[in-house]
């Protein structure tokens, strides 16, 4: 963890590791130059959360400002809550209740603030200061910005262009969440990277109000546990925050090296620095790539549990692995979509990340590496059809379940 | 006047008369075949009115409705002019005051209950609903409409095209006066015809809120006093409805005969049917065209003023012009642009409307039917220079003054 004495450059090198964008470093470092604490504003959605690794990028990202004594404020945006969604096409998502808001805030505090300090986060709602903008707050707002600006949104853009319907109203939320940043006065606005342009809205917006515009940075989206896609619960590629020490453990255990290190740039608090110098000690081979991963995943998991359950994780991770026992309930379910009846073996190891490829699984079947559901399989050709309950599949040390789903 | 005893096809003709656009008779015939009285809607800008006759035209649709029994919203927009001008580029338009409003409310009334019937109008303020709405409000009726079908309208579309700066709460002003129907629970919208497309926007959103949607109605544009340009005061060619019953009796007795019958259509509650029977009667020769002028003035004097002041008024005319004098102070004055350095005489003329056309004037310059400040002219390819002071036109007993003015 960066202390407060670090300098101005290496203050910057930290909050901003491992972002997408930043615009513009200049501006932040002008900041962190006056000395005072900066308020760092993040959005999130009023829905229920139940969070998995995925979203900790940026919840760490917040937690790197308030390392360095800066105000962070977790904003949920129950503005649009209350207001349910106003397109009248869906059904699904009717204005939620004000007891819904605060029980849906009080899920969120339960887990962010495992990454969070509570005594350094400000929790608000901006239904606070939207609803007092009445209707000619709202029109005043809205005089702030063009149209033709609105549809340089990637996704506005497209769906113009295609003939696909963008609703007027889709246009007020850049608006009100830019305003955010204005009640707030900002000076940083943090988010996902698909939220660049609603956050330069706000950058944009903010001068009019005689503000400085904040400084507007974004995280990546994080690979799921297959390397490959996003993490999400519904490709079962992930790590719920909530989930068990050792069924963390043993998930975290299973990334690629590759894997590895972008875990250890996005889900700790190594500096750049840091993670240099593991990496050199793996490369002159002082430490072995397994011993790295295993300290990986015990940071992880004692973030959301404790340092003597990470240990004790890692203990009986270890134990178990060095017995040679599998233990399938441990391992992690991945749900595969494919497009045809079947998919060949080798493609289905692939795609459950324990071979680099077809042809690499092909080889490693070929070599009497591969097993499934506990059971040696040679031929490398042969083809798994949809299944309801997961099946193992294990190359060498590494196993997974993996549920096949015919993609609809 | 039409009386309530009329067919519907007959009521149906009576409000139609004169319209550009319907939207849809088939509907609005519907609505009256019901039998129960209709609200029409009309909104008003809120800053200060200063009536000429071509505001008239809207306001004499409105009365055609009140003859057959329907109930007429006089709606001022002062939601618009509680917020000023939010796009912070003009200093010109602060917010207006309650006080303000309420007085130009008041400029208003004593000027349309002229034409209006003051029991059959109400008279309301669309913030009392457009404040209500809220900022949550404002987003759910934002919902309503989408952004391709916002930028099909014409001003949207050419500035968008041609990259003129549209701002966002621009979309917001026609969803707001969209939202007055709503409230109202308006049958029948009328506006001008560059009202169109918002009073449209109403029609199309009125089902969503599980009303029958409105009839769309627009008036023309009223020609000015020189049949040419629309009828504006700063051009000149316009009567006032403040002004006194001679000066107003004069300018319209100054009008072409093609204008006469536009008059008669867009300024009198004259029927289609009565419109074409005096047309007869001047075709046939059995009533003067300059009878018909007289009598047209004299309806539209008496709308302003009384029957008596009306009479008065063109006794006092056919006596100066009876006894050939020319009571110059009395003309009208009409201020033309010119593209050169001078115009000719004979275009001049024409372009005052004293001749038809540039090669009629000559050939009444040539018969020496025509006088330039009083004296006759015989040359027609005379040029005349831009003039400070108006000049006197005359061409047989029609005369005019003319402000001749170089076009920047």
């Amino acid at each position: 963890m960066a202390s407060p004495s670090l300098t101005v450059d290496e203050q910057l090198a930290y909050l901003t590791k491992g972002c997408v964008d930043v615009v513009r470093p200049g501006e932040l470092k002008t900041k962190l130059e006056r000395g005072a604490p900066l308020t760092v504003k993040v959005g999130f959605d009023p829905t229920a959360p139940d969070l998995h690794l995925g979203h900790t990028v940026l919840l760490r990202k917040m937690k790197h400002f308030q390392d360095l004594g800066h105000r962070v404020v977790f904003l949920i945006g129950d503005f649009t809550g209350l207001i349910g969604d106003p397109t009248g096409r869906s059904k699904t998502r009717p204005p939620l209740t004000a007891e819904e808001i605060a029980g849906n805030a009080d899920t969120y505090k339960s887990q962010v603030f495992k990454i969070l300090d509570p005594a350094k986060t400000v929790v608000d709602f901006n239904s606070r200061w939207l609803q007092a903008l009445g209707a000619e707050g709202l029109v005043k707002l809205a005089a702030r910005y063009n149209v033709a600006q609105m549809l340089e949104r990637r996704d506005f853009k497209q769906r113009y262009e295609s003939g696909k319907p963008i609703a007027v109203h889709e246009f007020l939320y850049p608006l009100a969440q830019a305003y955010d940043s204005v009640f707030l006065k900002a000076d940083v606005e943090l988010g996902g990277t698909d939220q660049l342009f609603n956050l330069n809205v706000g950058r944009d917006i903010m001068p009019a109000y005689a503000l400085e515009a904040q400084v507007v940075m974004t995280t990546p989206l994080l690979e799921g546990l297959d390397g490959v896609e996003k993490m999400s619960k519904s490709l079962g590629n992930y790590v719920g925050v909530t989930e068990p020490a050792d069924e963390m453990f043993g998930k975290l255990m299973s990334v690629s090296d590759e894997l590895m290190w972008r875990y250890d740039l996005l889900l700790t608090d190594y500096s750049v620095g840091e993670i240099d110098a593991i990496k050199a000690r793996v490369a002159e081979g002082t430490v072995h790539p397994k011993q790295a991963k295993s300290d990986l995943a015990r940071r992880i998991v004692a973030d959301f549990h404790s340092a003597p359950d990470a240990d004790r994780a890692a203990a009986a991770f270890e134990a178990r692995f060095s017995r040679g026992e599998l233990q399938v309930d441990d391992l992690p379910v991945l749900t595969i979509d494919i497009d045809e009846e079947s998919v060949g073996l080798a493609k289905l190891l692939s795609l459950a990340g324990l071979a680099s490829s077809a042809s690499d699984a092909t080889r490693k079947i070929q070599q009497g590496g591969a097993r499934l559901n506990r059971e040696k399989v040679s031929d490398a050709r042969m083809r798994i059809e949809p299944t309801t309950n997961p099946v193992v599949l294990e190359v060498g040390r590494k196993a997974v379940r993996v549920v096949v789903r015919r993609a609809s």
